[in-house]
């Protein structure tokens, strides 16, 4: 399985007055890794959402904090594709600073018409550009 | 069990371009009704964090999104106290609107020390707050 | 010149890590006293962006920030119509806490067409309900 | 004048539901760029709040919006030093998408000391650090 790696920064806006990073913010951070990862497989969501009209709104969302993120901490994130269904995919995102894991969080996301937001079938180039994330050899 | 009941409308701010309600502005949302649900059971944040030095955060979060919400709808929102432990609370999270499930949560939040960030035992009080949520008759 | 007014609590969500509101945040929640406003005045934004198809983005902001505000604090609000133009109009926002001046803003705001975000002129309903703002005696 | 120039992508988390960039997703960019402005002159936002216990909050802010953004559009950021106060300093921000000019700001921030939100004095190397920037030929 490939991962597909990439650093966030934890902001002075990421963080609450209790001088830890806010998980809210930290939900919105993972969104744009997951835009950042869809761009990086060939799947910008300009063109998904403004041409194409698809969404992929997430549907699950399990998360796990084990230790407080810090104003300045730089963090390692991870994405995995767990697995591939008919309209949904799964993610698999593991963040660490310094090789301690802060969180981790499995994802579902669904892909939709944005005309009413009913559920698709994943449209066939995405399904291939996830499914090649399946490999353990890509890069 | 006593549910806290409270509403929020789903805002502008609150949505994407997709045209429906960002599920980070959701967990954004649930952390205000957190805040409210201790405020109304007596224990506002201001004191707990500013004054006592204690902290709240969320150590698991688990979402499963059923329905979209849109731009003016008006949420439903109930809280329930799940499970306490002796630094741990579990919540439970259910959102509709006019009746139709639209997402639900379950949360667990841990007392911490600002000074360390390191988990200590509920409070007593706070531990007493909690558990009156338990009984069935409570108004 | 009518004055509307309504209240907004700092919540936790809305305090930096320095212990005080962060503007951004300020910024945010005058967009959602500015969509509180329309709708008491008979233009909600649900109607005006999904059905009518209309915008109401801001051109200019000028804000002075003149005391921190706190977690807890509450926010006396009120929003003036200064200027009613062919397709803008200028808003006044004062935000006190127990008489305390926290800051004020001065806001334009431009009618569009979401279809080109070119501006267009205020439709005629939307300049009545304005205007009508504009009159000393009004409730 | 020396201009610090960075970039920042309009993302799915900084647009609204009206399809456009949403000006207080761009007010907390904006933050985020003093803040990578300050650590590449060498104070870092870490060191000035938790170690030093200095706060740079923003006493006034006057913004200009002329086009909207658009969601995937890259924006070149430019920051200047426009004038250094005993214990402020103004700043200009210009904001543009392939030399098309989407917005621009002047902003003021005032030196606190953390423990009573009162102005202070800039400290000397934050001034020195500000002073070089307002040089001509400094890189």
């Amino acid at each position: 399985m490939t991962a597909y790696r990439t650093q966030r920064a934890i902001r002075f806006s990421d963080c609450d007055p209790s001088g830890i990073a806010y998980f809210p913010a930290y939900v919105n951070m993972l969104v744009g890794v997951v835009e950042d990862f869809c761009a990086a497989i060939g799947a910008p969501w300009r063109d998904m959402i403004q041409t194409r009209r698809i969404g992929l709104p997430t549907v699950q969302l399990d998360v796990t904090f084990s230790a407080p993120g810090m104003l300045g901490d730089v963090l390692d994130w991870e994405v995995r594709v767990l697995k591939i269904g008919r309209s949904s995919v799964a993610l698999e995102h593991t963040i660490s600073r310094d090789d301690t894991r802060l969180w981790n969080a499995t994802q579902v996301l669904v892909a939709t018409t944005l005309d009413t937001h009913k559920a698709i079938a994943l449209p066939d180039d995405l399904r291939a550009m996830l499914t090649r994330q399946l490999e353990p050899h890509h890069a």
